[in-house]
């Protein structure tokens, strides 16, 4: 008769492992970079992953560059209602709260099937944000960049094959900010609705949520985004446009 | 008969320690992570921890980066005189001066019941000084700003619940330097007079001193507050204002 | 009778070696270091040794901080057909793509006879590209800075001795970029012929590509051109010409 | 009967120490450091140190991150030729070429006494000699500012007690920069003969000579300089004067 004090009915043995690319050893390990990189100051950002039916999350209000695999919530994207308002938690580290940001990874995982989720306050994009005008009530703000080969480090979109090419632009959906992280999921959900191929949307004055397929999709395409947001601030500055009209020196092939 | 040779009256005994959170472990490991972030330039900057009644501080003069344990001075706060002139240690490290910061960590700790503070020389810091007027004589300068998310990662203030929701303004008072640091003390002391929930001061063309109930909240108050006067900055070449009305798109919870 | 089961044959003796400057070793620690410098984001860039005859490369599509020697990919130079078309393999790795880069790799070993080659995404190089106005059809796109004293880390050519002197006028050739990196490889190779002795050559919205007689002459050039385009950035936000005619203080030696 | 066989005339004992303070070991780690922040990028800028009579000086043309022990020549400040021009090394490591910058760092510690000299390549420094206008043949450029509290890293000088004051103005002296990096020996010693006080000398267009009375010392003044050419850049770009008069709040101490 298995009880909870049998081995394979302890949660801890979800966040158990020797392997450095178990969800949650690496999720410690990319923290760490993340934080190095400006993208997790303080408190904010985060990551998650997804390993078939399970999802492993930091939690809230830690130094990120400081978790430890101990400190990592796991739960079973199956088990959760659809309404994602009451989640239970496979297992959940004693002394902390969930991340705010949970349902808004969930819904990178259960409507685009993402592997991997990464929640960035980088300046860049905040600043980004910034620069875009608010579009008018019952339209979208878009940051829109064409011409720029680091384009090409995104996939087309969950539809397409392949990724961007050089002439693409590429577009990130904004949503405006809320007092609240989890009201923000019935905005972003709604730009994943209206954009079906973005990896990510931008969240005004706040940051950007990124995902890919897997771990390996979701952080170079968050680096890829951030290093355009950089460059996209210093061309502000340099009063060089983001979109642009290059002429095309050899011809695109099939 | 118990004598300066035993060892419960070594001083030592203060600062040895295997585990990496007691605060003579904790400053030299902050210090050397606050030199990689441009905080604690040259011998610049400093920090303090306190453990109940016993206060931890980094010595004058040094490179913060290279700080070890056997550098750290201990006192005694119920054991300080009030008027904090003279100063007694438990526990002084040969060849070393006791920091000019140690008064204004001292406030941080008899008036807020402060944790740990930090002091930084961030050039951030510095230059949103200098991009603030200086007030009427009389009256005092104040950096604010609002509407972005970092500004949740300052708790309101000691006589309150909660952090700083993203729609409220965050207020950091601004002290004029003087040419000696002891002397910033009783500017420090009416800016935490005039604001009771702040958790920082600015210290025009010097720095910023940050402190939070525990390690954990001064630095992430500290990593929040360099990440906005950064951002500041970018807005202020950029051509934004720092202070902005944005229309509320989800109700505030209660 | 020797079969590819024995030790002589298995290509992956290629890239086994315990002395950290091998190639197979040299390529991911020099990558690790690229990645902390924002020249290998997301997957972008890459670093090629040449040894002798033989080529070391990393693949495509990889994270570049994490490149481990069984990640190489090795071919022998004199076994390429000329057309660079169709290249055969001393050593693929399992469940990796050749890199892009390969064939202007290659332009630099064989038209140059370097024994290293560096492409970067350097966001400066990208944003010294977006300053300078596309030249006139037929004519040649030119970035040209003198008169500072990092151009001495650059030889002065292939076919002449020693290095730039600070007076001298350093110029890198501008190629536009195509939307496949390879078709890349005849407008690089036409700016070799053009300007027989640079080192370099940039690809506008794209990066650069940087190249030496060995690893350390292509690492320490590369790093030279970086500082030299980030410097280019910044004269130009402050009105500063890249161009100058600074009076002699002291005679050039013969 | 001793001869060049007997340990006691090895020039390698000069440099070999198990102690990481033994200069050999401190020039090394030292270059990595500033390698990370920028100062010594390609081949540029170096470190020396003197003991007593040693000189220890790091060779020209190489990696400054990479550099070991056994890289590092060694020289009696006594027997140098007092012209400068002919020099004799102690020790001699194999396949390197003495520093270019050995008269200018000689010149440190023959006319100040300093113990230690850095020579950085940092594009602070140098957008700084950029930002200043070519004083008048005849007359000298300084870089002067003032109203920081970093530049109380400075000390005085070698002829006075103590450090600057927050409202001293700390003013660097600037020469033009020459062909060959010897050829500048004479105007860096022109410049130290007529600011007596001074512990470095910009470069135009090349970088900045910083010195000190010991390791720590030159260390921290060029961090602290550094710090302050950044802040200056900074400054320029927001419109800021560099020098100020910011009337007293609290009288200076005697």
């Amino acid at each position: 008769m298995a009880s909870l004090s049998e081995p394979q009915d302890d949660p801890d043995r979800l966040i158990a492992s020797a392997d450095p690319d178990h969800p949650a050893n690496l999720i410690p390990s990319l923290c760490a970079k993340f934080w190095t990189l400006g993208w997790v100051t303080g408190t904010g950002g985060g990551c998650s992953i997804r390993d078939e039916d399970l999802v492993y999350i930091a939690p809230s209000g830690v130094q990120k560059e400081l978790i430890k695999a101990t400190d990592i919530y796991v739960l079973s994207l199956a088990a959760q209602h659809p309404s994602l308002q009451h989640r239970t938690y496979l297992r959940s580290p004693p002394c902390h709260r969930p991340s705010q940001c949970t349902p808004l990874f969930l819904a990178a995982f259960t409507r685009r099937r993402a592997g991997c989720c990464i929640h960035t306050h980088s300046q860049w994009a905040v600043l980004v944000t910034l620069l875009l005008e608010q579009a008018p009530p019952g339209s979208r703000t878009v940051f829109e960049i064409n011409n720029i080969e680091q384009v090409k480090g995104f996939a087309k979109g969950i539809t397409k094959q392949g990724n961007l090419g050089y002439h693409d632009t590429l577009r990130i959906p904004v949503i405006e900010n809320t007092p609240h992280e989890e009201d923000l999921t019935e905005f972003l959900e709604a730009a994943m609705e209206e954009y079906p191929d973005t990896y990510a949307v931008l969240v005004r004055r706040h940051g950007v949520y990124v995902w890919g397929d897997n771990v390996h999709k979701a952080k170079t395409q968050c680096e890829s985004l951030d290093y355009l947001f950089q460059l996209a601030v210093e061309m502000k500055k340099l009063g060089i446009p983001w979109i642009s009209d290059i002429p095309r020196v050899a011809p695109e092939r099939p």
